[in-house]
């Protein structure tokens, strides 16, 4: 962890201290009131004990101040936020044009985003580093499937029935509200109240913790025990259910009900087949896919952790029911991970760390494929400049699982609104297929070949329909087609009858019950070899919110920067800074021409840029002729980690150097022109370190304009 | 081009000679037959001319044949259509899982497709490329925005009112059709029949010509005169105007009606001004954009080139609509293009090979930038694969262009279905900006500083306003709004009428007419300074359709190689190759141990394997086990160029060299492990070619399986 991001997450040990502290002085506070109350109880009590209200009096303003002081200090060492000054963070992404809402010159609908330059570029570096650490890693197979979706697909996979949240509406305006978000609101305010009683601070606490597993009843009963009102401070339904799926007719007719597919993995399951032809047959492999999907929110908000339209990354791992072993995991096995466990939460436990091996272990993760990918998950969050005190897995409650899941662990992220999740790591066991299979009738199974054939007994049934049609006449193709059907476990019934009573009973189509005897029926058992077996595949499923990963990683690295002085500290523009790692900054450098009008800055400002387009480093060029330190600011508010200045010595042939500053340092070297391309090339591409590469190369002394403060 | 493209196009030269050929002789034969009908006229003629009618009966039966004949080798030398075996090809596409009808398994709904691994890859590469070849080296803005759009956007961009296309229904049955296809396949399907009279096939080819350009009546009008009925053979309604775009209500209320963009163009225009921000206020600059666009096709046919969802990858080129030169137009003027232009359309003229600067000059296209984005296109399509003789760029008829645009041109790509329009490169103008100023009432402008300060001359009017109270009591408030609201033209007149006449009648709210003297009012003029202006920015726009020029860059790298021999001849599959640019090409290499389940080949397979990664190469393995033949096959089906086998010689240590073979030639070189991936890795890259390449190492002689013959 660098310097600068260390105060952003707080201890669970120190919030803990201070809950201990605020919960007794809020104890002897009201003992206090207790005793003030009987002491002014009567008129006398009030005359004979005057001093002592006096003195209670005094305590208790006190007290009250003390409670007052360390609510805030507590609520500041939450250890379940990310403490940034949001308003300034939301004012970068703004300023910076990160974000926009989408169509906001018609007004915004609420729920959808655009991303300008700089987080476009960012969301391309994360889905390049997707691919490489998962796609062509592991040997995937990535598909491309379409948002289009006709319903059949989403009445198997039981998104109609059960992809929905509960809805309430004010019964006078017609507003919508999800329920439980309103009911959480509602824990929130109540709980930010510093006068709260313990009681229902205790009461509500434990109501927002189970707000995730509440029905359609729960909600409701809580809504009307709370009395908890729309907006415009209307009466509210009663929840209900309200499926999330946007839908809209497909072709010309109207006749083709189609959705717009809220989550991407159907588009791997219901091509099962052609992948695991693709892959020649052999299991496991793994699906991959990544595109847009679309959920109709009741009241999206939250900002951009709460979307309409999203990029999601899913990986679908198909691997034997039996047999959930990864051949890689031991690659992993050491890796250690902070897990918040399904018995932790119940238990009111914090999230413990322990190793993948542990975590198997325990039972904690129950098979190697889930905690492969819970340790690859990790990995690459930590790759895409995620802080690793701000992260951690938690599982889900059985309560709260999605329709399709048998477990689930999350990767959640801390942010300034709190834990969120980004990534699902489901397994989804063999519930897709089976869906499929059953709709669509189709068969989506794998085979499996038995390390050696099984051996199993059979038993046929011999009949003798010479006999059977003198006995039984136009019957007997009735008889014969009801025997024929009969079952391994009917037939060895049917075989102990028959040997015990010389005869058996069958039941024809029209009803009528024929005896059937020795002479014309009999059972011989016998042993056959298989060789193996079709099955239907189960699932791990990693997916990845990518614009939720996006934002959590510029909060993790967003930081101010103390200034030092200088002409532009006046204006106030925040000294805030990106640490985004290279890999995933949105320009690997800028290059800044001290003068831009000039001839010779102009020729080697396009030297540099042509060398730099050689080596495929992406840049900006700044020539708005504004101070150098406001133009390192701007650099810095988007995160380029190395920039270019060219100065009076790069235009003086016989020195023909620039300057390279690195963003967070904000340390300054002399590099030679034609080597400049070369030096970035290798530190973006983690071939060298800038330590090494300041051992190398001469440091610049910052000039006053250039100053804009190290560190903190 | 290399050798075994070299069929697949025909020259426009021998298509015109055979035209005139077969013409001539349908002439001959035409002549014959009215020869034979005369003197067959009657009884006595037959009889006198018995010899004379035996010998035309056996030429027109010869002549009818050459008919034939050279009407099947005229249709195989349409320099129109691109010459593969679409059956063959189309299984190649299915066999190797390049492509999928979506959701197949619940039957095909028309107009979606997935893309398997090859072609998912390949999108990724040539999205790439797309990002590196225009966003990173010209510097534009990416930004990335929602599909999901409010109905206002839509109005404004005139897409509800006009994005639609002509449907006519069968009345019987309901079923939907395009006007202007049915009426198409209706051309070709008689112009496909030989014995069509010369008329009719000078009609109907017409007619084809200018289909596009026909509206609702025109359309309904053949339909009529041709009879031309539904599948069903049922009447047809009349055509009407139907709208493409899918439609989704936003949020719960479902009073917020929304759209799934038909283009994703709109996203840029309505971030205008945070682009021009982003800029810095500098013009020109181009903003662009990638993402799912949808089209509620009528009934889509053709496979993979008209599809109800698709990838677009637009640039908004947004500059001054005085003056539309662009800073780099040199680098591209002598870049040589196939331009179709307008005036060649409508004089029946063939598309001319000509330089983007004569191009200019003969005012084809109108403006440099205009003309740059042809030129860059032209080297992006080519570096994707694209035949140059089966590019060529055609300008949009006056009537065939889209509502916002006010001249185009599409490149188009020749396939075995014909010129496919694969890039439109329009002149938006101030069309779409203009629009959402006009709705939305914002401002979106851009600000241009004159040269020099321009100095003009504006009237003032000055009013006594204390004597014209005293004079006009409370009317005078309504005189001064009525004089104040004056423009500068009028403000002239007025000036002119008062100096001759000595007063001047105003209007005021309630009509009555009001006199004013010189005494009440008096006009002056004043010289004023302005700097600049705000101006509407003028857009240039190509948007590709990134699938469709996927399939097309595969049907022009495929072909089929000649076999040599080897046992795997006799199993019937086909020796497909795809000749991709390693760019595009889905995986840049493949591993073959021709032992799998050895220990010492596997370990020299990780050790190729780990090298290829650490050098960002993709690869597939291969240990199937099958033939060498067999895979080498398999790699050619999809495209990879570069195939490395670990056999016998890698696993001795004294040797530990692989087999390299590059696809289009079969040729193989000996390269020791640990240089095989930096071999491929420069290949790759262009740092060298496979020329160089075989001067470097030894070439491995092919043992008999392995030969799978070169060339054709």
């Amino acid at each position: 962890m660098s310097e600068h991001q260390k105060d952003k997450v707080s201890s669970v040990e120190r919030f803990n201290q201070l809950s201990t502290t605020l919960q007794d002085t809020k104890k002897t506070l009201n003992t206090a009131l207790e005793e003030i109350k009987v002491l002014k109880s009567s008129v006398e009590s009030k005359e004979q004990n005057k001093d002592r209200i006096t003195d209670l009096g005094k305590e208790i303003t006190a007290l009250q101040a003390q409670v007052n002081s360390l609510t805030k200090e507590w609520r500041k060492a939450d250890p379940d936020r990310l403490h940034i000054d949001r308003k300034e963070f939301d004012g970068l992404l703004n300023r910076r044009s990160f974000v926009i809402p989408s169509f906001e010159i018609y007004g915004q609908t609420a729920g959808l985003y655009d991303y300008g330059p700089p987080a476009c570029a960012v969301k391309t570096n994360v889905l390049n580093l997707w691919r490489q650490h998962f796609v062509l890693s592991e040997n995937m197979l990535e598909v491309d499937c379409v948002c289009l979706t006709p319903e059949p697909v989403f009445k198997a996979s039981g998104h109609v029935e059960r992809f929905t949240d509960f809805m309430v509406k004010d019964e006078a305006n017609g507003e919508c509200y999800r329920a439980d978000k309103l009911l959480e609101e509602f824990c929130d305010s109540q709980l930010s109240d510093p006068n709260i009683s313990q009681t229902l601070s205790d009461e509500l606490t434990l109501v927002k913790k189970h707000i995730d597993s509440y029905g359609e009843k729960e909600l409701g009963q809580h809504i009307v025990k709370y009395n908890i009102l729309s907006e415009a401070g209307n009466k509210l339904s009663d929840p209900y259910r309200y499926n999330l799926m946007f839908s809209t007719p497909i072709g010309p007719t109207g006749k083709i009900t189609g959705y717009l597919r809220p989550e991407t993995a159907q588009g791997i399951f219901v091509n099962f087949k052609m992948l695991y032809d693709y892959n020649g047959n052999r299991m496991p492999f793994a699906g991959a896919t990544v595109g847009q999907a679309f959920r109709n929110e009741i009241s999206p908000r939250s900002g951009l952790l709460r979307v309409r339209e999203f990029t999601l990354a899913e990986v679908e791992h198909f691997c034997h029911p039996d047999d959930k072993s990864h051949p890689k995991y031991d690659s992993v096995k050491n890796v250690v991970v902070k897990l918040l466990s399904r018995e932790a939460q119940t238990a009111g436990q914090a999230a413990s760390e322990q190793t993948i091996q542990q975590a198997m272990a325990n039972k904690n993760i129950l098979n190697e494929t889930h905690a492969y990918f819970i340790a690859r998950t990790q990995l690459f969050l930590l790759e895409c400049g995620v802080l690793p005190t701000g992260l951690r897995f938690r599982q889900h409650l059985s309560t709260e699982m999605a329709h399709y899941a048998s477990d689930c662990w999350d990767a959640e992220l801390l942010t300034s609104y709190g834990w969120i999740e980004c990534v699902g790591i489901a397994d989804r066991s063999c519930f897709d297929l089976e869906q499929h299979t059953k709709h669509a009738k189709v068969d989506l199974t794998a085979y499996e070949l038995f390390s050696e054939p099984k051996l199993s007994t059979t038993i046929d049934a011999n009949l003798d329909k010479k006999k059977m049609s003198t006995l039984y006449g136009k019957k007997t193709g009735a008889i014969i087609k009801q025997v024929n059907s009969l079952g391994q476990v009917d037939r060895q019934a049917y075989k102990s009858k028959l040997e015990s009573q010389g005869q058996v009973n069958v039941t024809i189509d029209d009803g009528e019950v024929i005896s059937l005897n020795k002479d014309v029926l009999t059972f011989t058992e016998k042993q056959v070899r298989t060789n193996g077996r079709n099955y239907v595949p189960s699932v791990i499923e990693p997916s990845f919110g990518i614009g939720r990963i996006i934002y959590c990683v510029l909060e993790h690295s967003y930081w101010v920067r103390k200034t030092i002085g200088g002409a532009d500290e006046e204006k106030g523009v925040p000294r805030a800074v990106l640490s985004l790692p290279p890999t995933i900054a949105p320009y690997k450098a800028a290059v800044l021409p001290i003068q831009h009008n000039d001839k010779e800055y102009i020729k080697v400002t396009n030297q540099v840029i042509s060398n730099l387009t050689k080596n495929t480093i992406s840049y900006r060029v700044d020539t708005s002729g504004q101070s150098i330190g406001r133009r390192y600011c701007r650099c810095d508010d988007i995160g380029i980690p190395y920039v270019i200045t060219v100065d009076s010595q790069s235009v003086d042939a016989s020195d023909a150097s620039v300057t390279l500053r690195e963003r967070d340092s904000c340390e300054q070297l002399r590099v030679p022109i034609h080597e400049i391309a070369d030096v970035i090339a290798q530190l973006v591409n983690h071939q060298t370190s800038w330590n090494d590469t300041k051992e190398k190369y001469p440091t610049q002394k910052q000039t006053a304009s250039e100053q804009v403060g190290k560190g903190k």
